[in-house]
C-alpha cells in the first residue's frame, strides 16, 4: 500500500492545530478585586504559551514542508508519523506545569519535563525524517539533494538543542523556558531548511 | 522558498474554528433548585461568548477574503501569521475573564484584559496586511490595486477602534464589552472590505 | 463580493466536528471504590452526550446538503452561518446542565436551556435557508426546484418540533430530552430532505 | 441521494484528529515542591494517554484505508458512521477514568469502561463495513476482492480481541490496559488489513 499524502497532511494539520489551541486552557485566574495583580503575576503563564504556540507553529511550518518534499507514504512512516503527533498533542500538559510551577517549588520539575517533551519531539521528528530519506525512500523524484541536505542541517541540531535545554533546566528552570522561547522565536524560522 | 496558501490556509481554518468552539467552556453552573436564576444571572457569559464569537467568526471571513488576494507567502508572512493566530487562539480566556467578572470586583482588570487582546489582535493584523501589500510582495497579479485600498480602508481602523475600547474599559467595563459587541455585530461585517 | 463556498464550509466543518467532540468534556467521576456505582448513575450523561452527538451529526449532514445546493454565498448569507454556528458551538453547555442536573432540582431549567438552545439553532436554520432560497438568490442553477421544496418540508417542521420539546419541559424534563433523543434518532435522518 | 466521500472524510478527520488531542486534558497534577515525584506516579495517565493516542491513530489509518475503496455513501452510511464517530470522541472519558484509577480502588470499574468502549468501537465499525461490503452495495467499481477480504480478516477479530479484553480486566485491570496498548503498538499496524 502506498498512499497519497493527502489525509495524512489533513490529519497532522488537525492535530497541530487543536494542540496550539489547547494551550490556552492552561490559564485560569480567580475572580475578584485583585484581579489586575493576579494578571500580571500570570507571566510564567504567558511564557510558556508563547513559547509553546510558536514551536508548534513552527514545528508545523517544517512538517509542511518536509512531507512536500514527499512523493508517498508507507504504513511505517504513517506510525512514525502517529508518534511524533503523540508528542505534540501532549504538549499541553508540560506548558501547564511550566505556568503553574515557575518561581514555585515545583519549577525544576517542571522545566525538566517540558524540556523533556521537546527532546522526545525533535528524537521522532529526526527519526521520521531518516526514515523517509534513506535511500529517498519516500522522496518524490522531483526533490533536488540539496533540498535534502537542508532539511539534514535543519533537522540534526533538533535533539541536541533541546538536550542542552534539559541539562540547563537543572540549574535554572527559568532560564531553560527562555532558552525555548528563543529557539522558536529566532533559530527555528531562519533554519538552515529555508536557507536555499 | 515561495510555498502557496493552500495549508496556510487550512492551519488558520482550524485555529479560527477551535478558539470559537473552546469558548464555551467559559460557562459553568452549579446544579441545584436555583439552576433558572442562576442561568439568568450568567447574562455577561452569554454577552461576552456572543462578542468572541462574532469577533473571531467575522475576522476569519477578513483572513479569507484577504488570503484570497495573496498569491505566494514567506516565511516570515506565516511567522506573522503565527503570531496573528497566537492571539486568537488566546482570546478564550479574557473571554473567560469578563464572563467571570463582569459587575463583580474585577470588572475593571478584565475589560482591560479583554480590550488589550483585541488591540494586539488588530495590530497583528495590520502589521500582517502590510508586510503582504507593501511594493505588492504578496499579491497575486489579478488583484486590483482598488481591491487592495478597500482592505486598507477596512484595517486601518481597528486598532484605533479596540484601543478606544480600552480607554472606555477604565471608566465602564460593560460599555466597553458592550462596543465590542457592537464592533461585531454592526461595523465589521459591513466594513469597507466588502463596499467595493 | 460573491465568494464560494469552499472555506465556508472548512470552518462549518470544523466547528461542527469540534462542538460534537467537546460534548465529552461533560463526563467526571470521582475515582474512587463505588466508581461502578456512579458510572451507572451516569446515564443522564449518556443519554444528553448521544442526544446531542447524533444532533450535531444530522444537523451536519444537512447542512452539509444544503450547501451543496448553494452555488455561491454572500455577506449575509456568511454572517447568518456564523449565527447558526454560533448556537452549534453552545450545545456543549446546556448538555453539561441535562447531564449534571436529569432527575435533580435544577433539571426544569436545564431541559429548557437545551430545549431552548435547539429552538433558537432551527429557527437560525430556517432563517439561513429561507435567505439563500428567496428568489433563488444563492441557488446554483443545476439545482431543480423539487430539490428546494424537499429542503422546505425537512426544515419548516424544526422550530416546531423543538418548541414542543420546550412545552413538554416544563412537564416532563426527562420527557424532553428522550424527545428530543429520539428526533434525532428517528426524524432527522429519514427527514424529507432526502425522500426523493 | 448518493454523496461522495468528500466532506464524509473531512468530519470524521476533525473528529478523529480533535478526540486524540483532547486526551491531554486528563493529565493533572498539584504544583509543589513534590511535583518530581507526581510526575512520576502519574504512570497510569502515561500509559492510557499513549494506549488511547495510537488507538484512535491507527483506527484513523483504517477508516481511511477503508473510505479509499468507497464509491459513493449513502444515508445509512452516513449515520452509521456518526454513531462510530460517537464512540471515538467519548474515548477521552474512559481513558481519564483509567488514568485516575488504575492501581487505585476504582480500577475494575474504569477499565471495564474502557474495555466496553473498544468492544463498542470495534462493533460499530465491523458493522459500518458490513454495511459498506454487502453486495459490494458502497464498494468503488475498481476495488479488487481481494481488498476487500483483507479488510474482513484485518476488521473481524477486532470484537473478539476487546471482547477479551473485556474479560480480562475482571481479574487485573492493569493487564487489560497492557493488552490494549499492545494490541494499537503491534497488531493493529501489522494487520492483515496491509498485508497484501
Amino acid at each position: 500500500m502506498e498512499p497519497g499524502t493527502a489525509r495524512f497532511e489533513a490529519f497532522s494539520d488537525g492535530v497541530f492545530a487543536i494542540a496550539a489551541t489547547l494551550l490556552v486552557l492552561e490559564f485560569s485566574a480567580a475572580p475578584g478585586s485583585d484581579l489586575g495583580t493576579e494578571l500580571l503575576q500570570l507571566w510564567p503563564s504567558y511564557l510558556a504559551y508563547a513559547t509553546s504556540f510558536l514551536t508548534i507553529g513552527i514545528i508545523w511550518m517544517n512538517h509542511n514542508h518536509t512531507v512536500s518534499l514527499l512523493g508517498r507514504t508507507d504504513r511505517t512512516m504513517l506510525f512514525i508519523n502517529i508518534l511524533l503527533l503523540l508528542t505534540i498533542a501532549f504538549l499541553p500538559f508540560p506548558t501547564k506545569l511550566v505556568a503553574q510551577n515557575l518561581k514555585g517549588d515545583g519549577e525544576q520539575a517542571a522545566a525538566l519535563a517540558y524540556a523533556a517533551t521537546f527532546v522526545l519531539m525533535a528524537a521522532l521528528h529526526l527519526i521520521w525524517w531518516g526514515y523517509a530519506r534513506k535511500d529517498r525512500r519516500l522522496i518524490a523524484n522531483g526533490t533536488s539533494e540539496s533540498a535534502l541536505r537542508a532539511v539534514d542541517r535543519a533537522y540534526l541540531p533538533g535533539v541536541l538543542m533541546y538536550g542542552t535545554v534539559f541539562v540547563v533546566a537543572f540549574f535554572s528552570p527559568l532560564a531553560a523556558v527562555i532558552i525555548t522561547f528563543a529557539i522558536a522565536a529566532f533559530y527555528l524560522p531562519s533554519a538552515a531548511l529555508f536557507d536555499r
